[in-house]
């Protein structure tokens, strides 16, 4: 059976940088803080005005294809995943395949083109479908780009503010791929939600007690159903685990739950005992509300052990790392997460071939998607050529007034012009409208 | 290797129905064989005020659950393709699923939601998705439902008013099916094209002329691609020919196209001959001006000719059955015509099981799929289990002004409310929003 999975990866960041504390919070009248320990962010990345998710995913898939010495031909399938779309009829892939036919010989006309949603899961889903489409021996040869690029911006005042960010991920899916196969077990959590959504508006409308209480529900359910297909997991199975990152503390939160569910009936859970007790079951207690609350205890005192904090910085905290300075990317959150680890790991001078990841996505709405990953023998190469560290220094430090222009200049009912901040270098821009309302977009060299 | 295709299909109707020759066309002081003539169409179906694209996927999928005996726990990914979504984050499928769990036992929470966009060819593209998911082994023995479902409305006054409708098809993907296993192969037509979009708006932008000729482009690129892969088609291939139907008309002018492509180089070409001389060939002339005047020529006397037109009657005009009197159903439509060949063949006594559909589906924005399809020995019970002719006759018929109520109910930019026309029975109503902004539905005894 043929190995599948993803061969390479682009990261593509809006080119301007909110920073949370420096310039948020002070506006907010908020401890730093809040911000850079509560939430686990420092900086959030912003699309200037001449970039929406179009010119961020073409930017990714053009840099994506290059250095891979792709030639249209190659493709047979462009999906793309976006919860930021501009049109309820025309896919965001027909713009990023007309995009990158200004650039390169030939076209993408016998290709797939495609639009997902389902919130911030839908990444995963469309590098599955890419999978099941080579699995399924009908993809002639050819090879699979999937593109997650969101502006994940919230109303001015909404919680979800400080959590903007705005960037693509592009994934090439291929035979034999060079980073990492993606596993044929799967497990799924999904429930009709009303966590968050966007009926008929730009931005969302969320219940943000409620989005952390079915992250962590779906998240459970998905975890349980990979194991009635997988066998249970042990934490000594994974290297990494990379989450659906809206912020690191979310991250924080949903690893803890699922450290003490994988680490039940196993011998750290006995290891754990001498300090903190038993895991609570219920079956030992006479109410429900009694044993969620003996579990509450538990986990408190799990978190301050020596033994799951020593697991976290190990396993969790690498995907974190681009997060942390990008702000909240939706699709391409978890894949984000995925590249950021393999970074760390690279950086440490860490051999990854075979080793494994657990990679959990989540959309509100609700879904959670959990599989694992085998790292493969190319993974070196394709991570040393990631350039995100550069395209992150590199971005524009907006003052307060600033950024509000550019909430508005993306701000769908504000139909106005707005000087960019940075100017465009070798890349696909906005170019105004068209006659029927469209967006229309040029290579700047 | 597991035969994969379609077991199952339920069509579900908007209750309401406007006569486009005898109210629409002395409305509008039109010659009502503008209409009938023109557009090949009667009448278009409207959804009553508590109807919308959920409750008409949620009943289609209701019936076919029930009429097969299925429990949640048999279908492991459900699929919705839609162009009228109302929510730019949580997708269709969720509410879907929300509603079949108020009357099924059990719940859909390990199965794979999502919802795909690509104008009218999303349908078809889900249904390409489910098929790779069980050819690649990941359906754990379950099936996959997927949902087509649109309310097909243009702005008042619009060309394209005279075409609207709005209905949901419900279809289930699984190994060996009762309906029509699906190819291997298929064939792509896909360019960046502004044709029809809707560009933050409920409403499209269409530019109807332009639109007529990335149909017929998109589809001959998609003839070629599906022909490098399974060789030259010829018209005794295929009993019958479903295309994506905006209107019968626009399938005229497909299948006047098609047959001349797929007789060139035939006994057929030769056969004809007689009577209009050969295809003009462009090496045969000196500028493509002049190849293509002779093309139209050659086209309008085949046209004419006897052979075509009963390839045509036993081909084409069966599968506009439906859509004579429903309009255009967007995602749903080229799923309508399917049904409606193997729906007339089920009343002629004809034989099916082993005979070839070619199946041609099209979205704007734009991209052609075709691919062909095998009847199985099912195929006679299941078609004999659709009421859509009871479904069709039983509609409310508006008088015009109850017309301009309903386009207004549905018009998200008019928030009133307004009385049904129809008294729901045993099916999924909307139900008012909730406090995020949320539709809400339930289930009428």
């Amino acid at each position: 059976m043929t190995d599948v999975g993803i061969d390479a990866a682009e990261i593509w960041t809006g080119k301007l940088k909110l920073d949370l504390a420096e310039t948020f919070a002070p506006e907010k009248g908020d401890d730093p803080g809040k911000y850079t320990k509560g939430l686990g962010l420092y900086e959030s990345s912003f699309p200037d005005t001449y970039e929406d998710i179009v010119t961020m995913g073409a930017n990714a898939c053009k840099r994506l294809m290059e250095r891979n010495d792709l030639e249209p031909d190659d493709i047979g399938r462009i999906d793309v995943a976006t919860e930021s779309s501009f049109d309820n009829s025309k896919p965001i892939s027909t713009y990023i395949a007309g995009c990158l036919e200004q650039t390169f010989d030939g076209d993408f006309h016998h290709a797939n083109k495609g639009e997902r949603k389902f919130a911030c899961v839908a990444g995963t889903q469309a590098i599955d479908d890419a999978y099941n489409w080579i699995r399924a021996g009908r993809n002639r040869g050819r090879a699979a780009i999937v593109v997650a690029t969101d502006t994940a911006l919230y109303a001015r005042g909404d919680p979800g503010e400080a959590t903007q960010g705005a960037g693509a991920v592009a994934m090439l899916i291929s035979e034999d791929p060079s980073l990492v196969t993606l596993s044929d077990e799967q497990g799924y959590g999904s429930a009709d939600e009303t966590d968050f959504l966007k009926p008929n508006q730009q931005f969302p409308s969320v219940d943000g007690k409620r989005s952390v209480q079915v992250y962590l529900a779906r998240m459970r359910e998905a975890v349980e159903d990979y194991e009635s297909v997988a066998g249970e997991i042990h934490p000594d199975d994974f290297v990494y685990a990379p989450f659906h990152t809206p912020f690191p503390g979310m991250v924080r939160k949903a690893a803890l739950l699922a450290y003490r569910h994988i680490t039940r009936d196993t011998e750290i859970e006995e290891a754990l005992a001498e300090q903190i007790g038993m895991q609570p079951r219920e079956t030992e207690f006479d109410g429900e509300e009694a044993f969620l609350d003996a579990v509450s205890d538990y986990t408190d005192e799990l978190k301050e052990t020596t033994r799951y904090q020593e697991w976290y910085e190990a396993t969790i905290d690498p995907t974190l790392d681009i997060a942390r300075h990008v702000g909240n990317w939706y699709t391409g959150s978890v894949h984000v997460a995925r590249l950021a680890a393999l970074k760390r790991a690279h950086e440490a001078g860490r051999e990854m071939t075979d080793e494994r990841l657990f990679v959990a996505s989540y959309g509100s709405g609700a879904q959670a998607e959990v599989h694992h990953e085998t790292v493969q023998p190319g993974w070196k190469d394709e991570i040393a050529q990631l350039n995100i560290d550069e395209q992150i220094d590199a971005r524009y430090d907006l003052d307060f007034a600033e950024y509000e222009t550019v909430h508005d200049a993306h701000d769908h009912s504000k139909d106005r012009d707005y000087e960019e901040f940075t100017a465009p270098d070798a890349e696909f821009v906005f170019d105004g409208w068209g006659r029927m309302g469209e967006r229309k977009y040029r290579y700047v060299e």
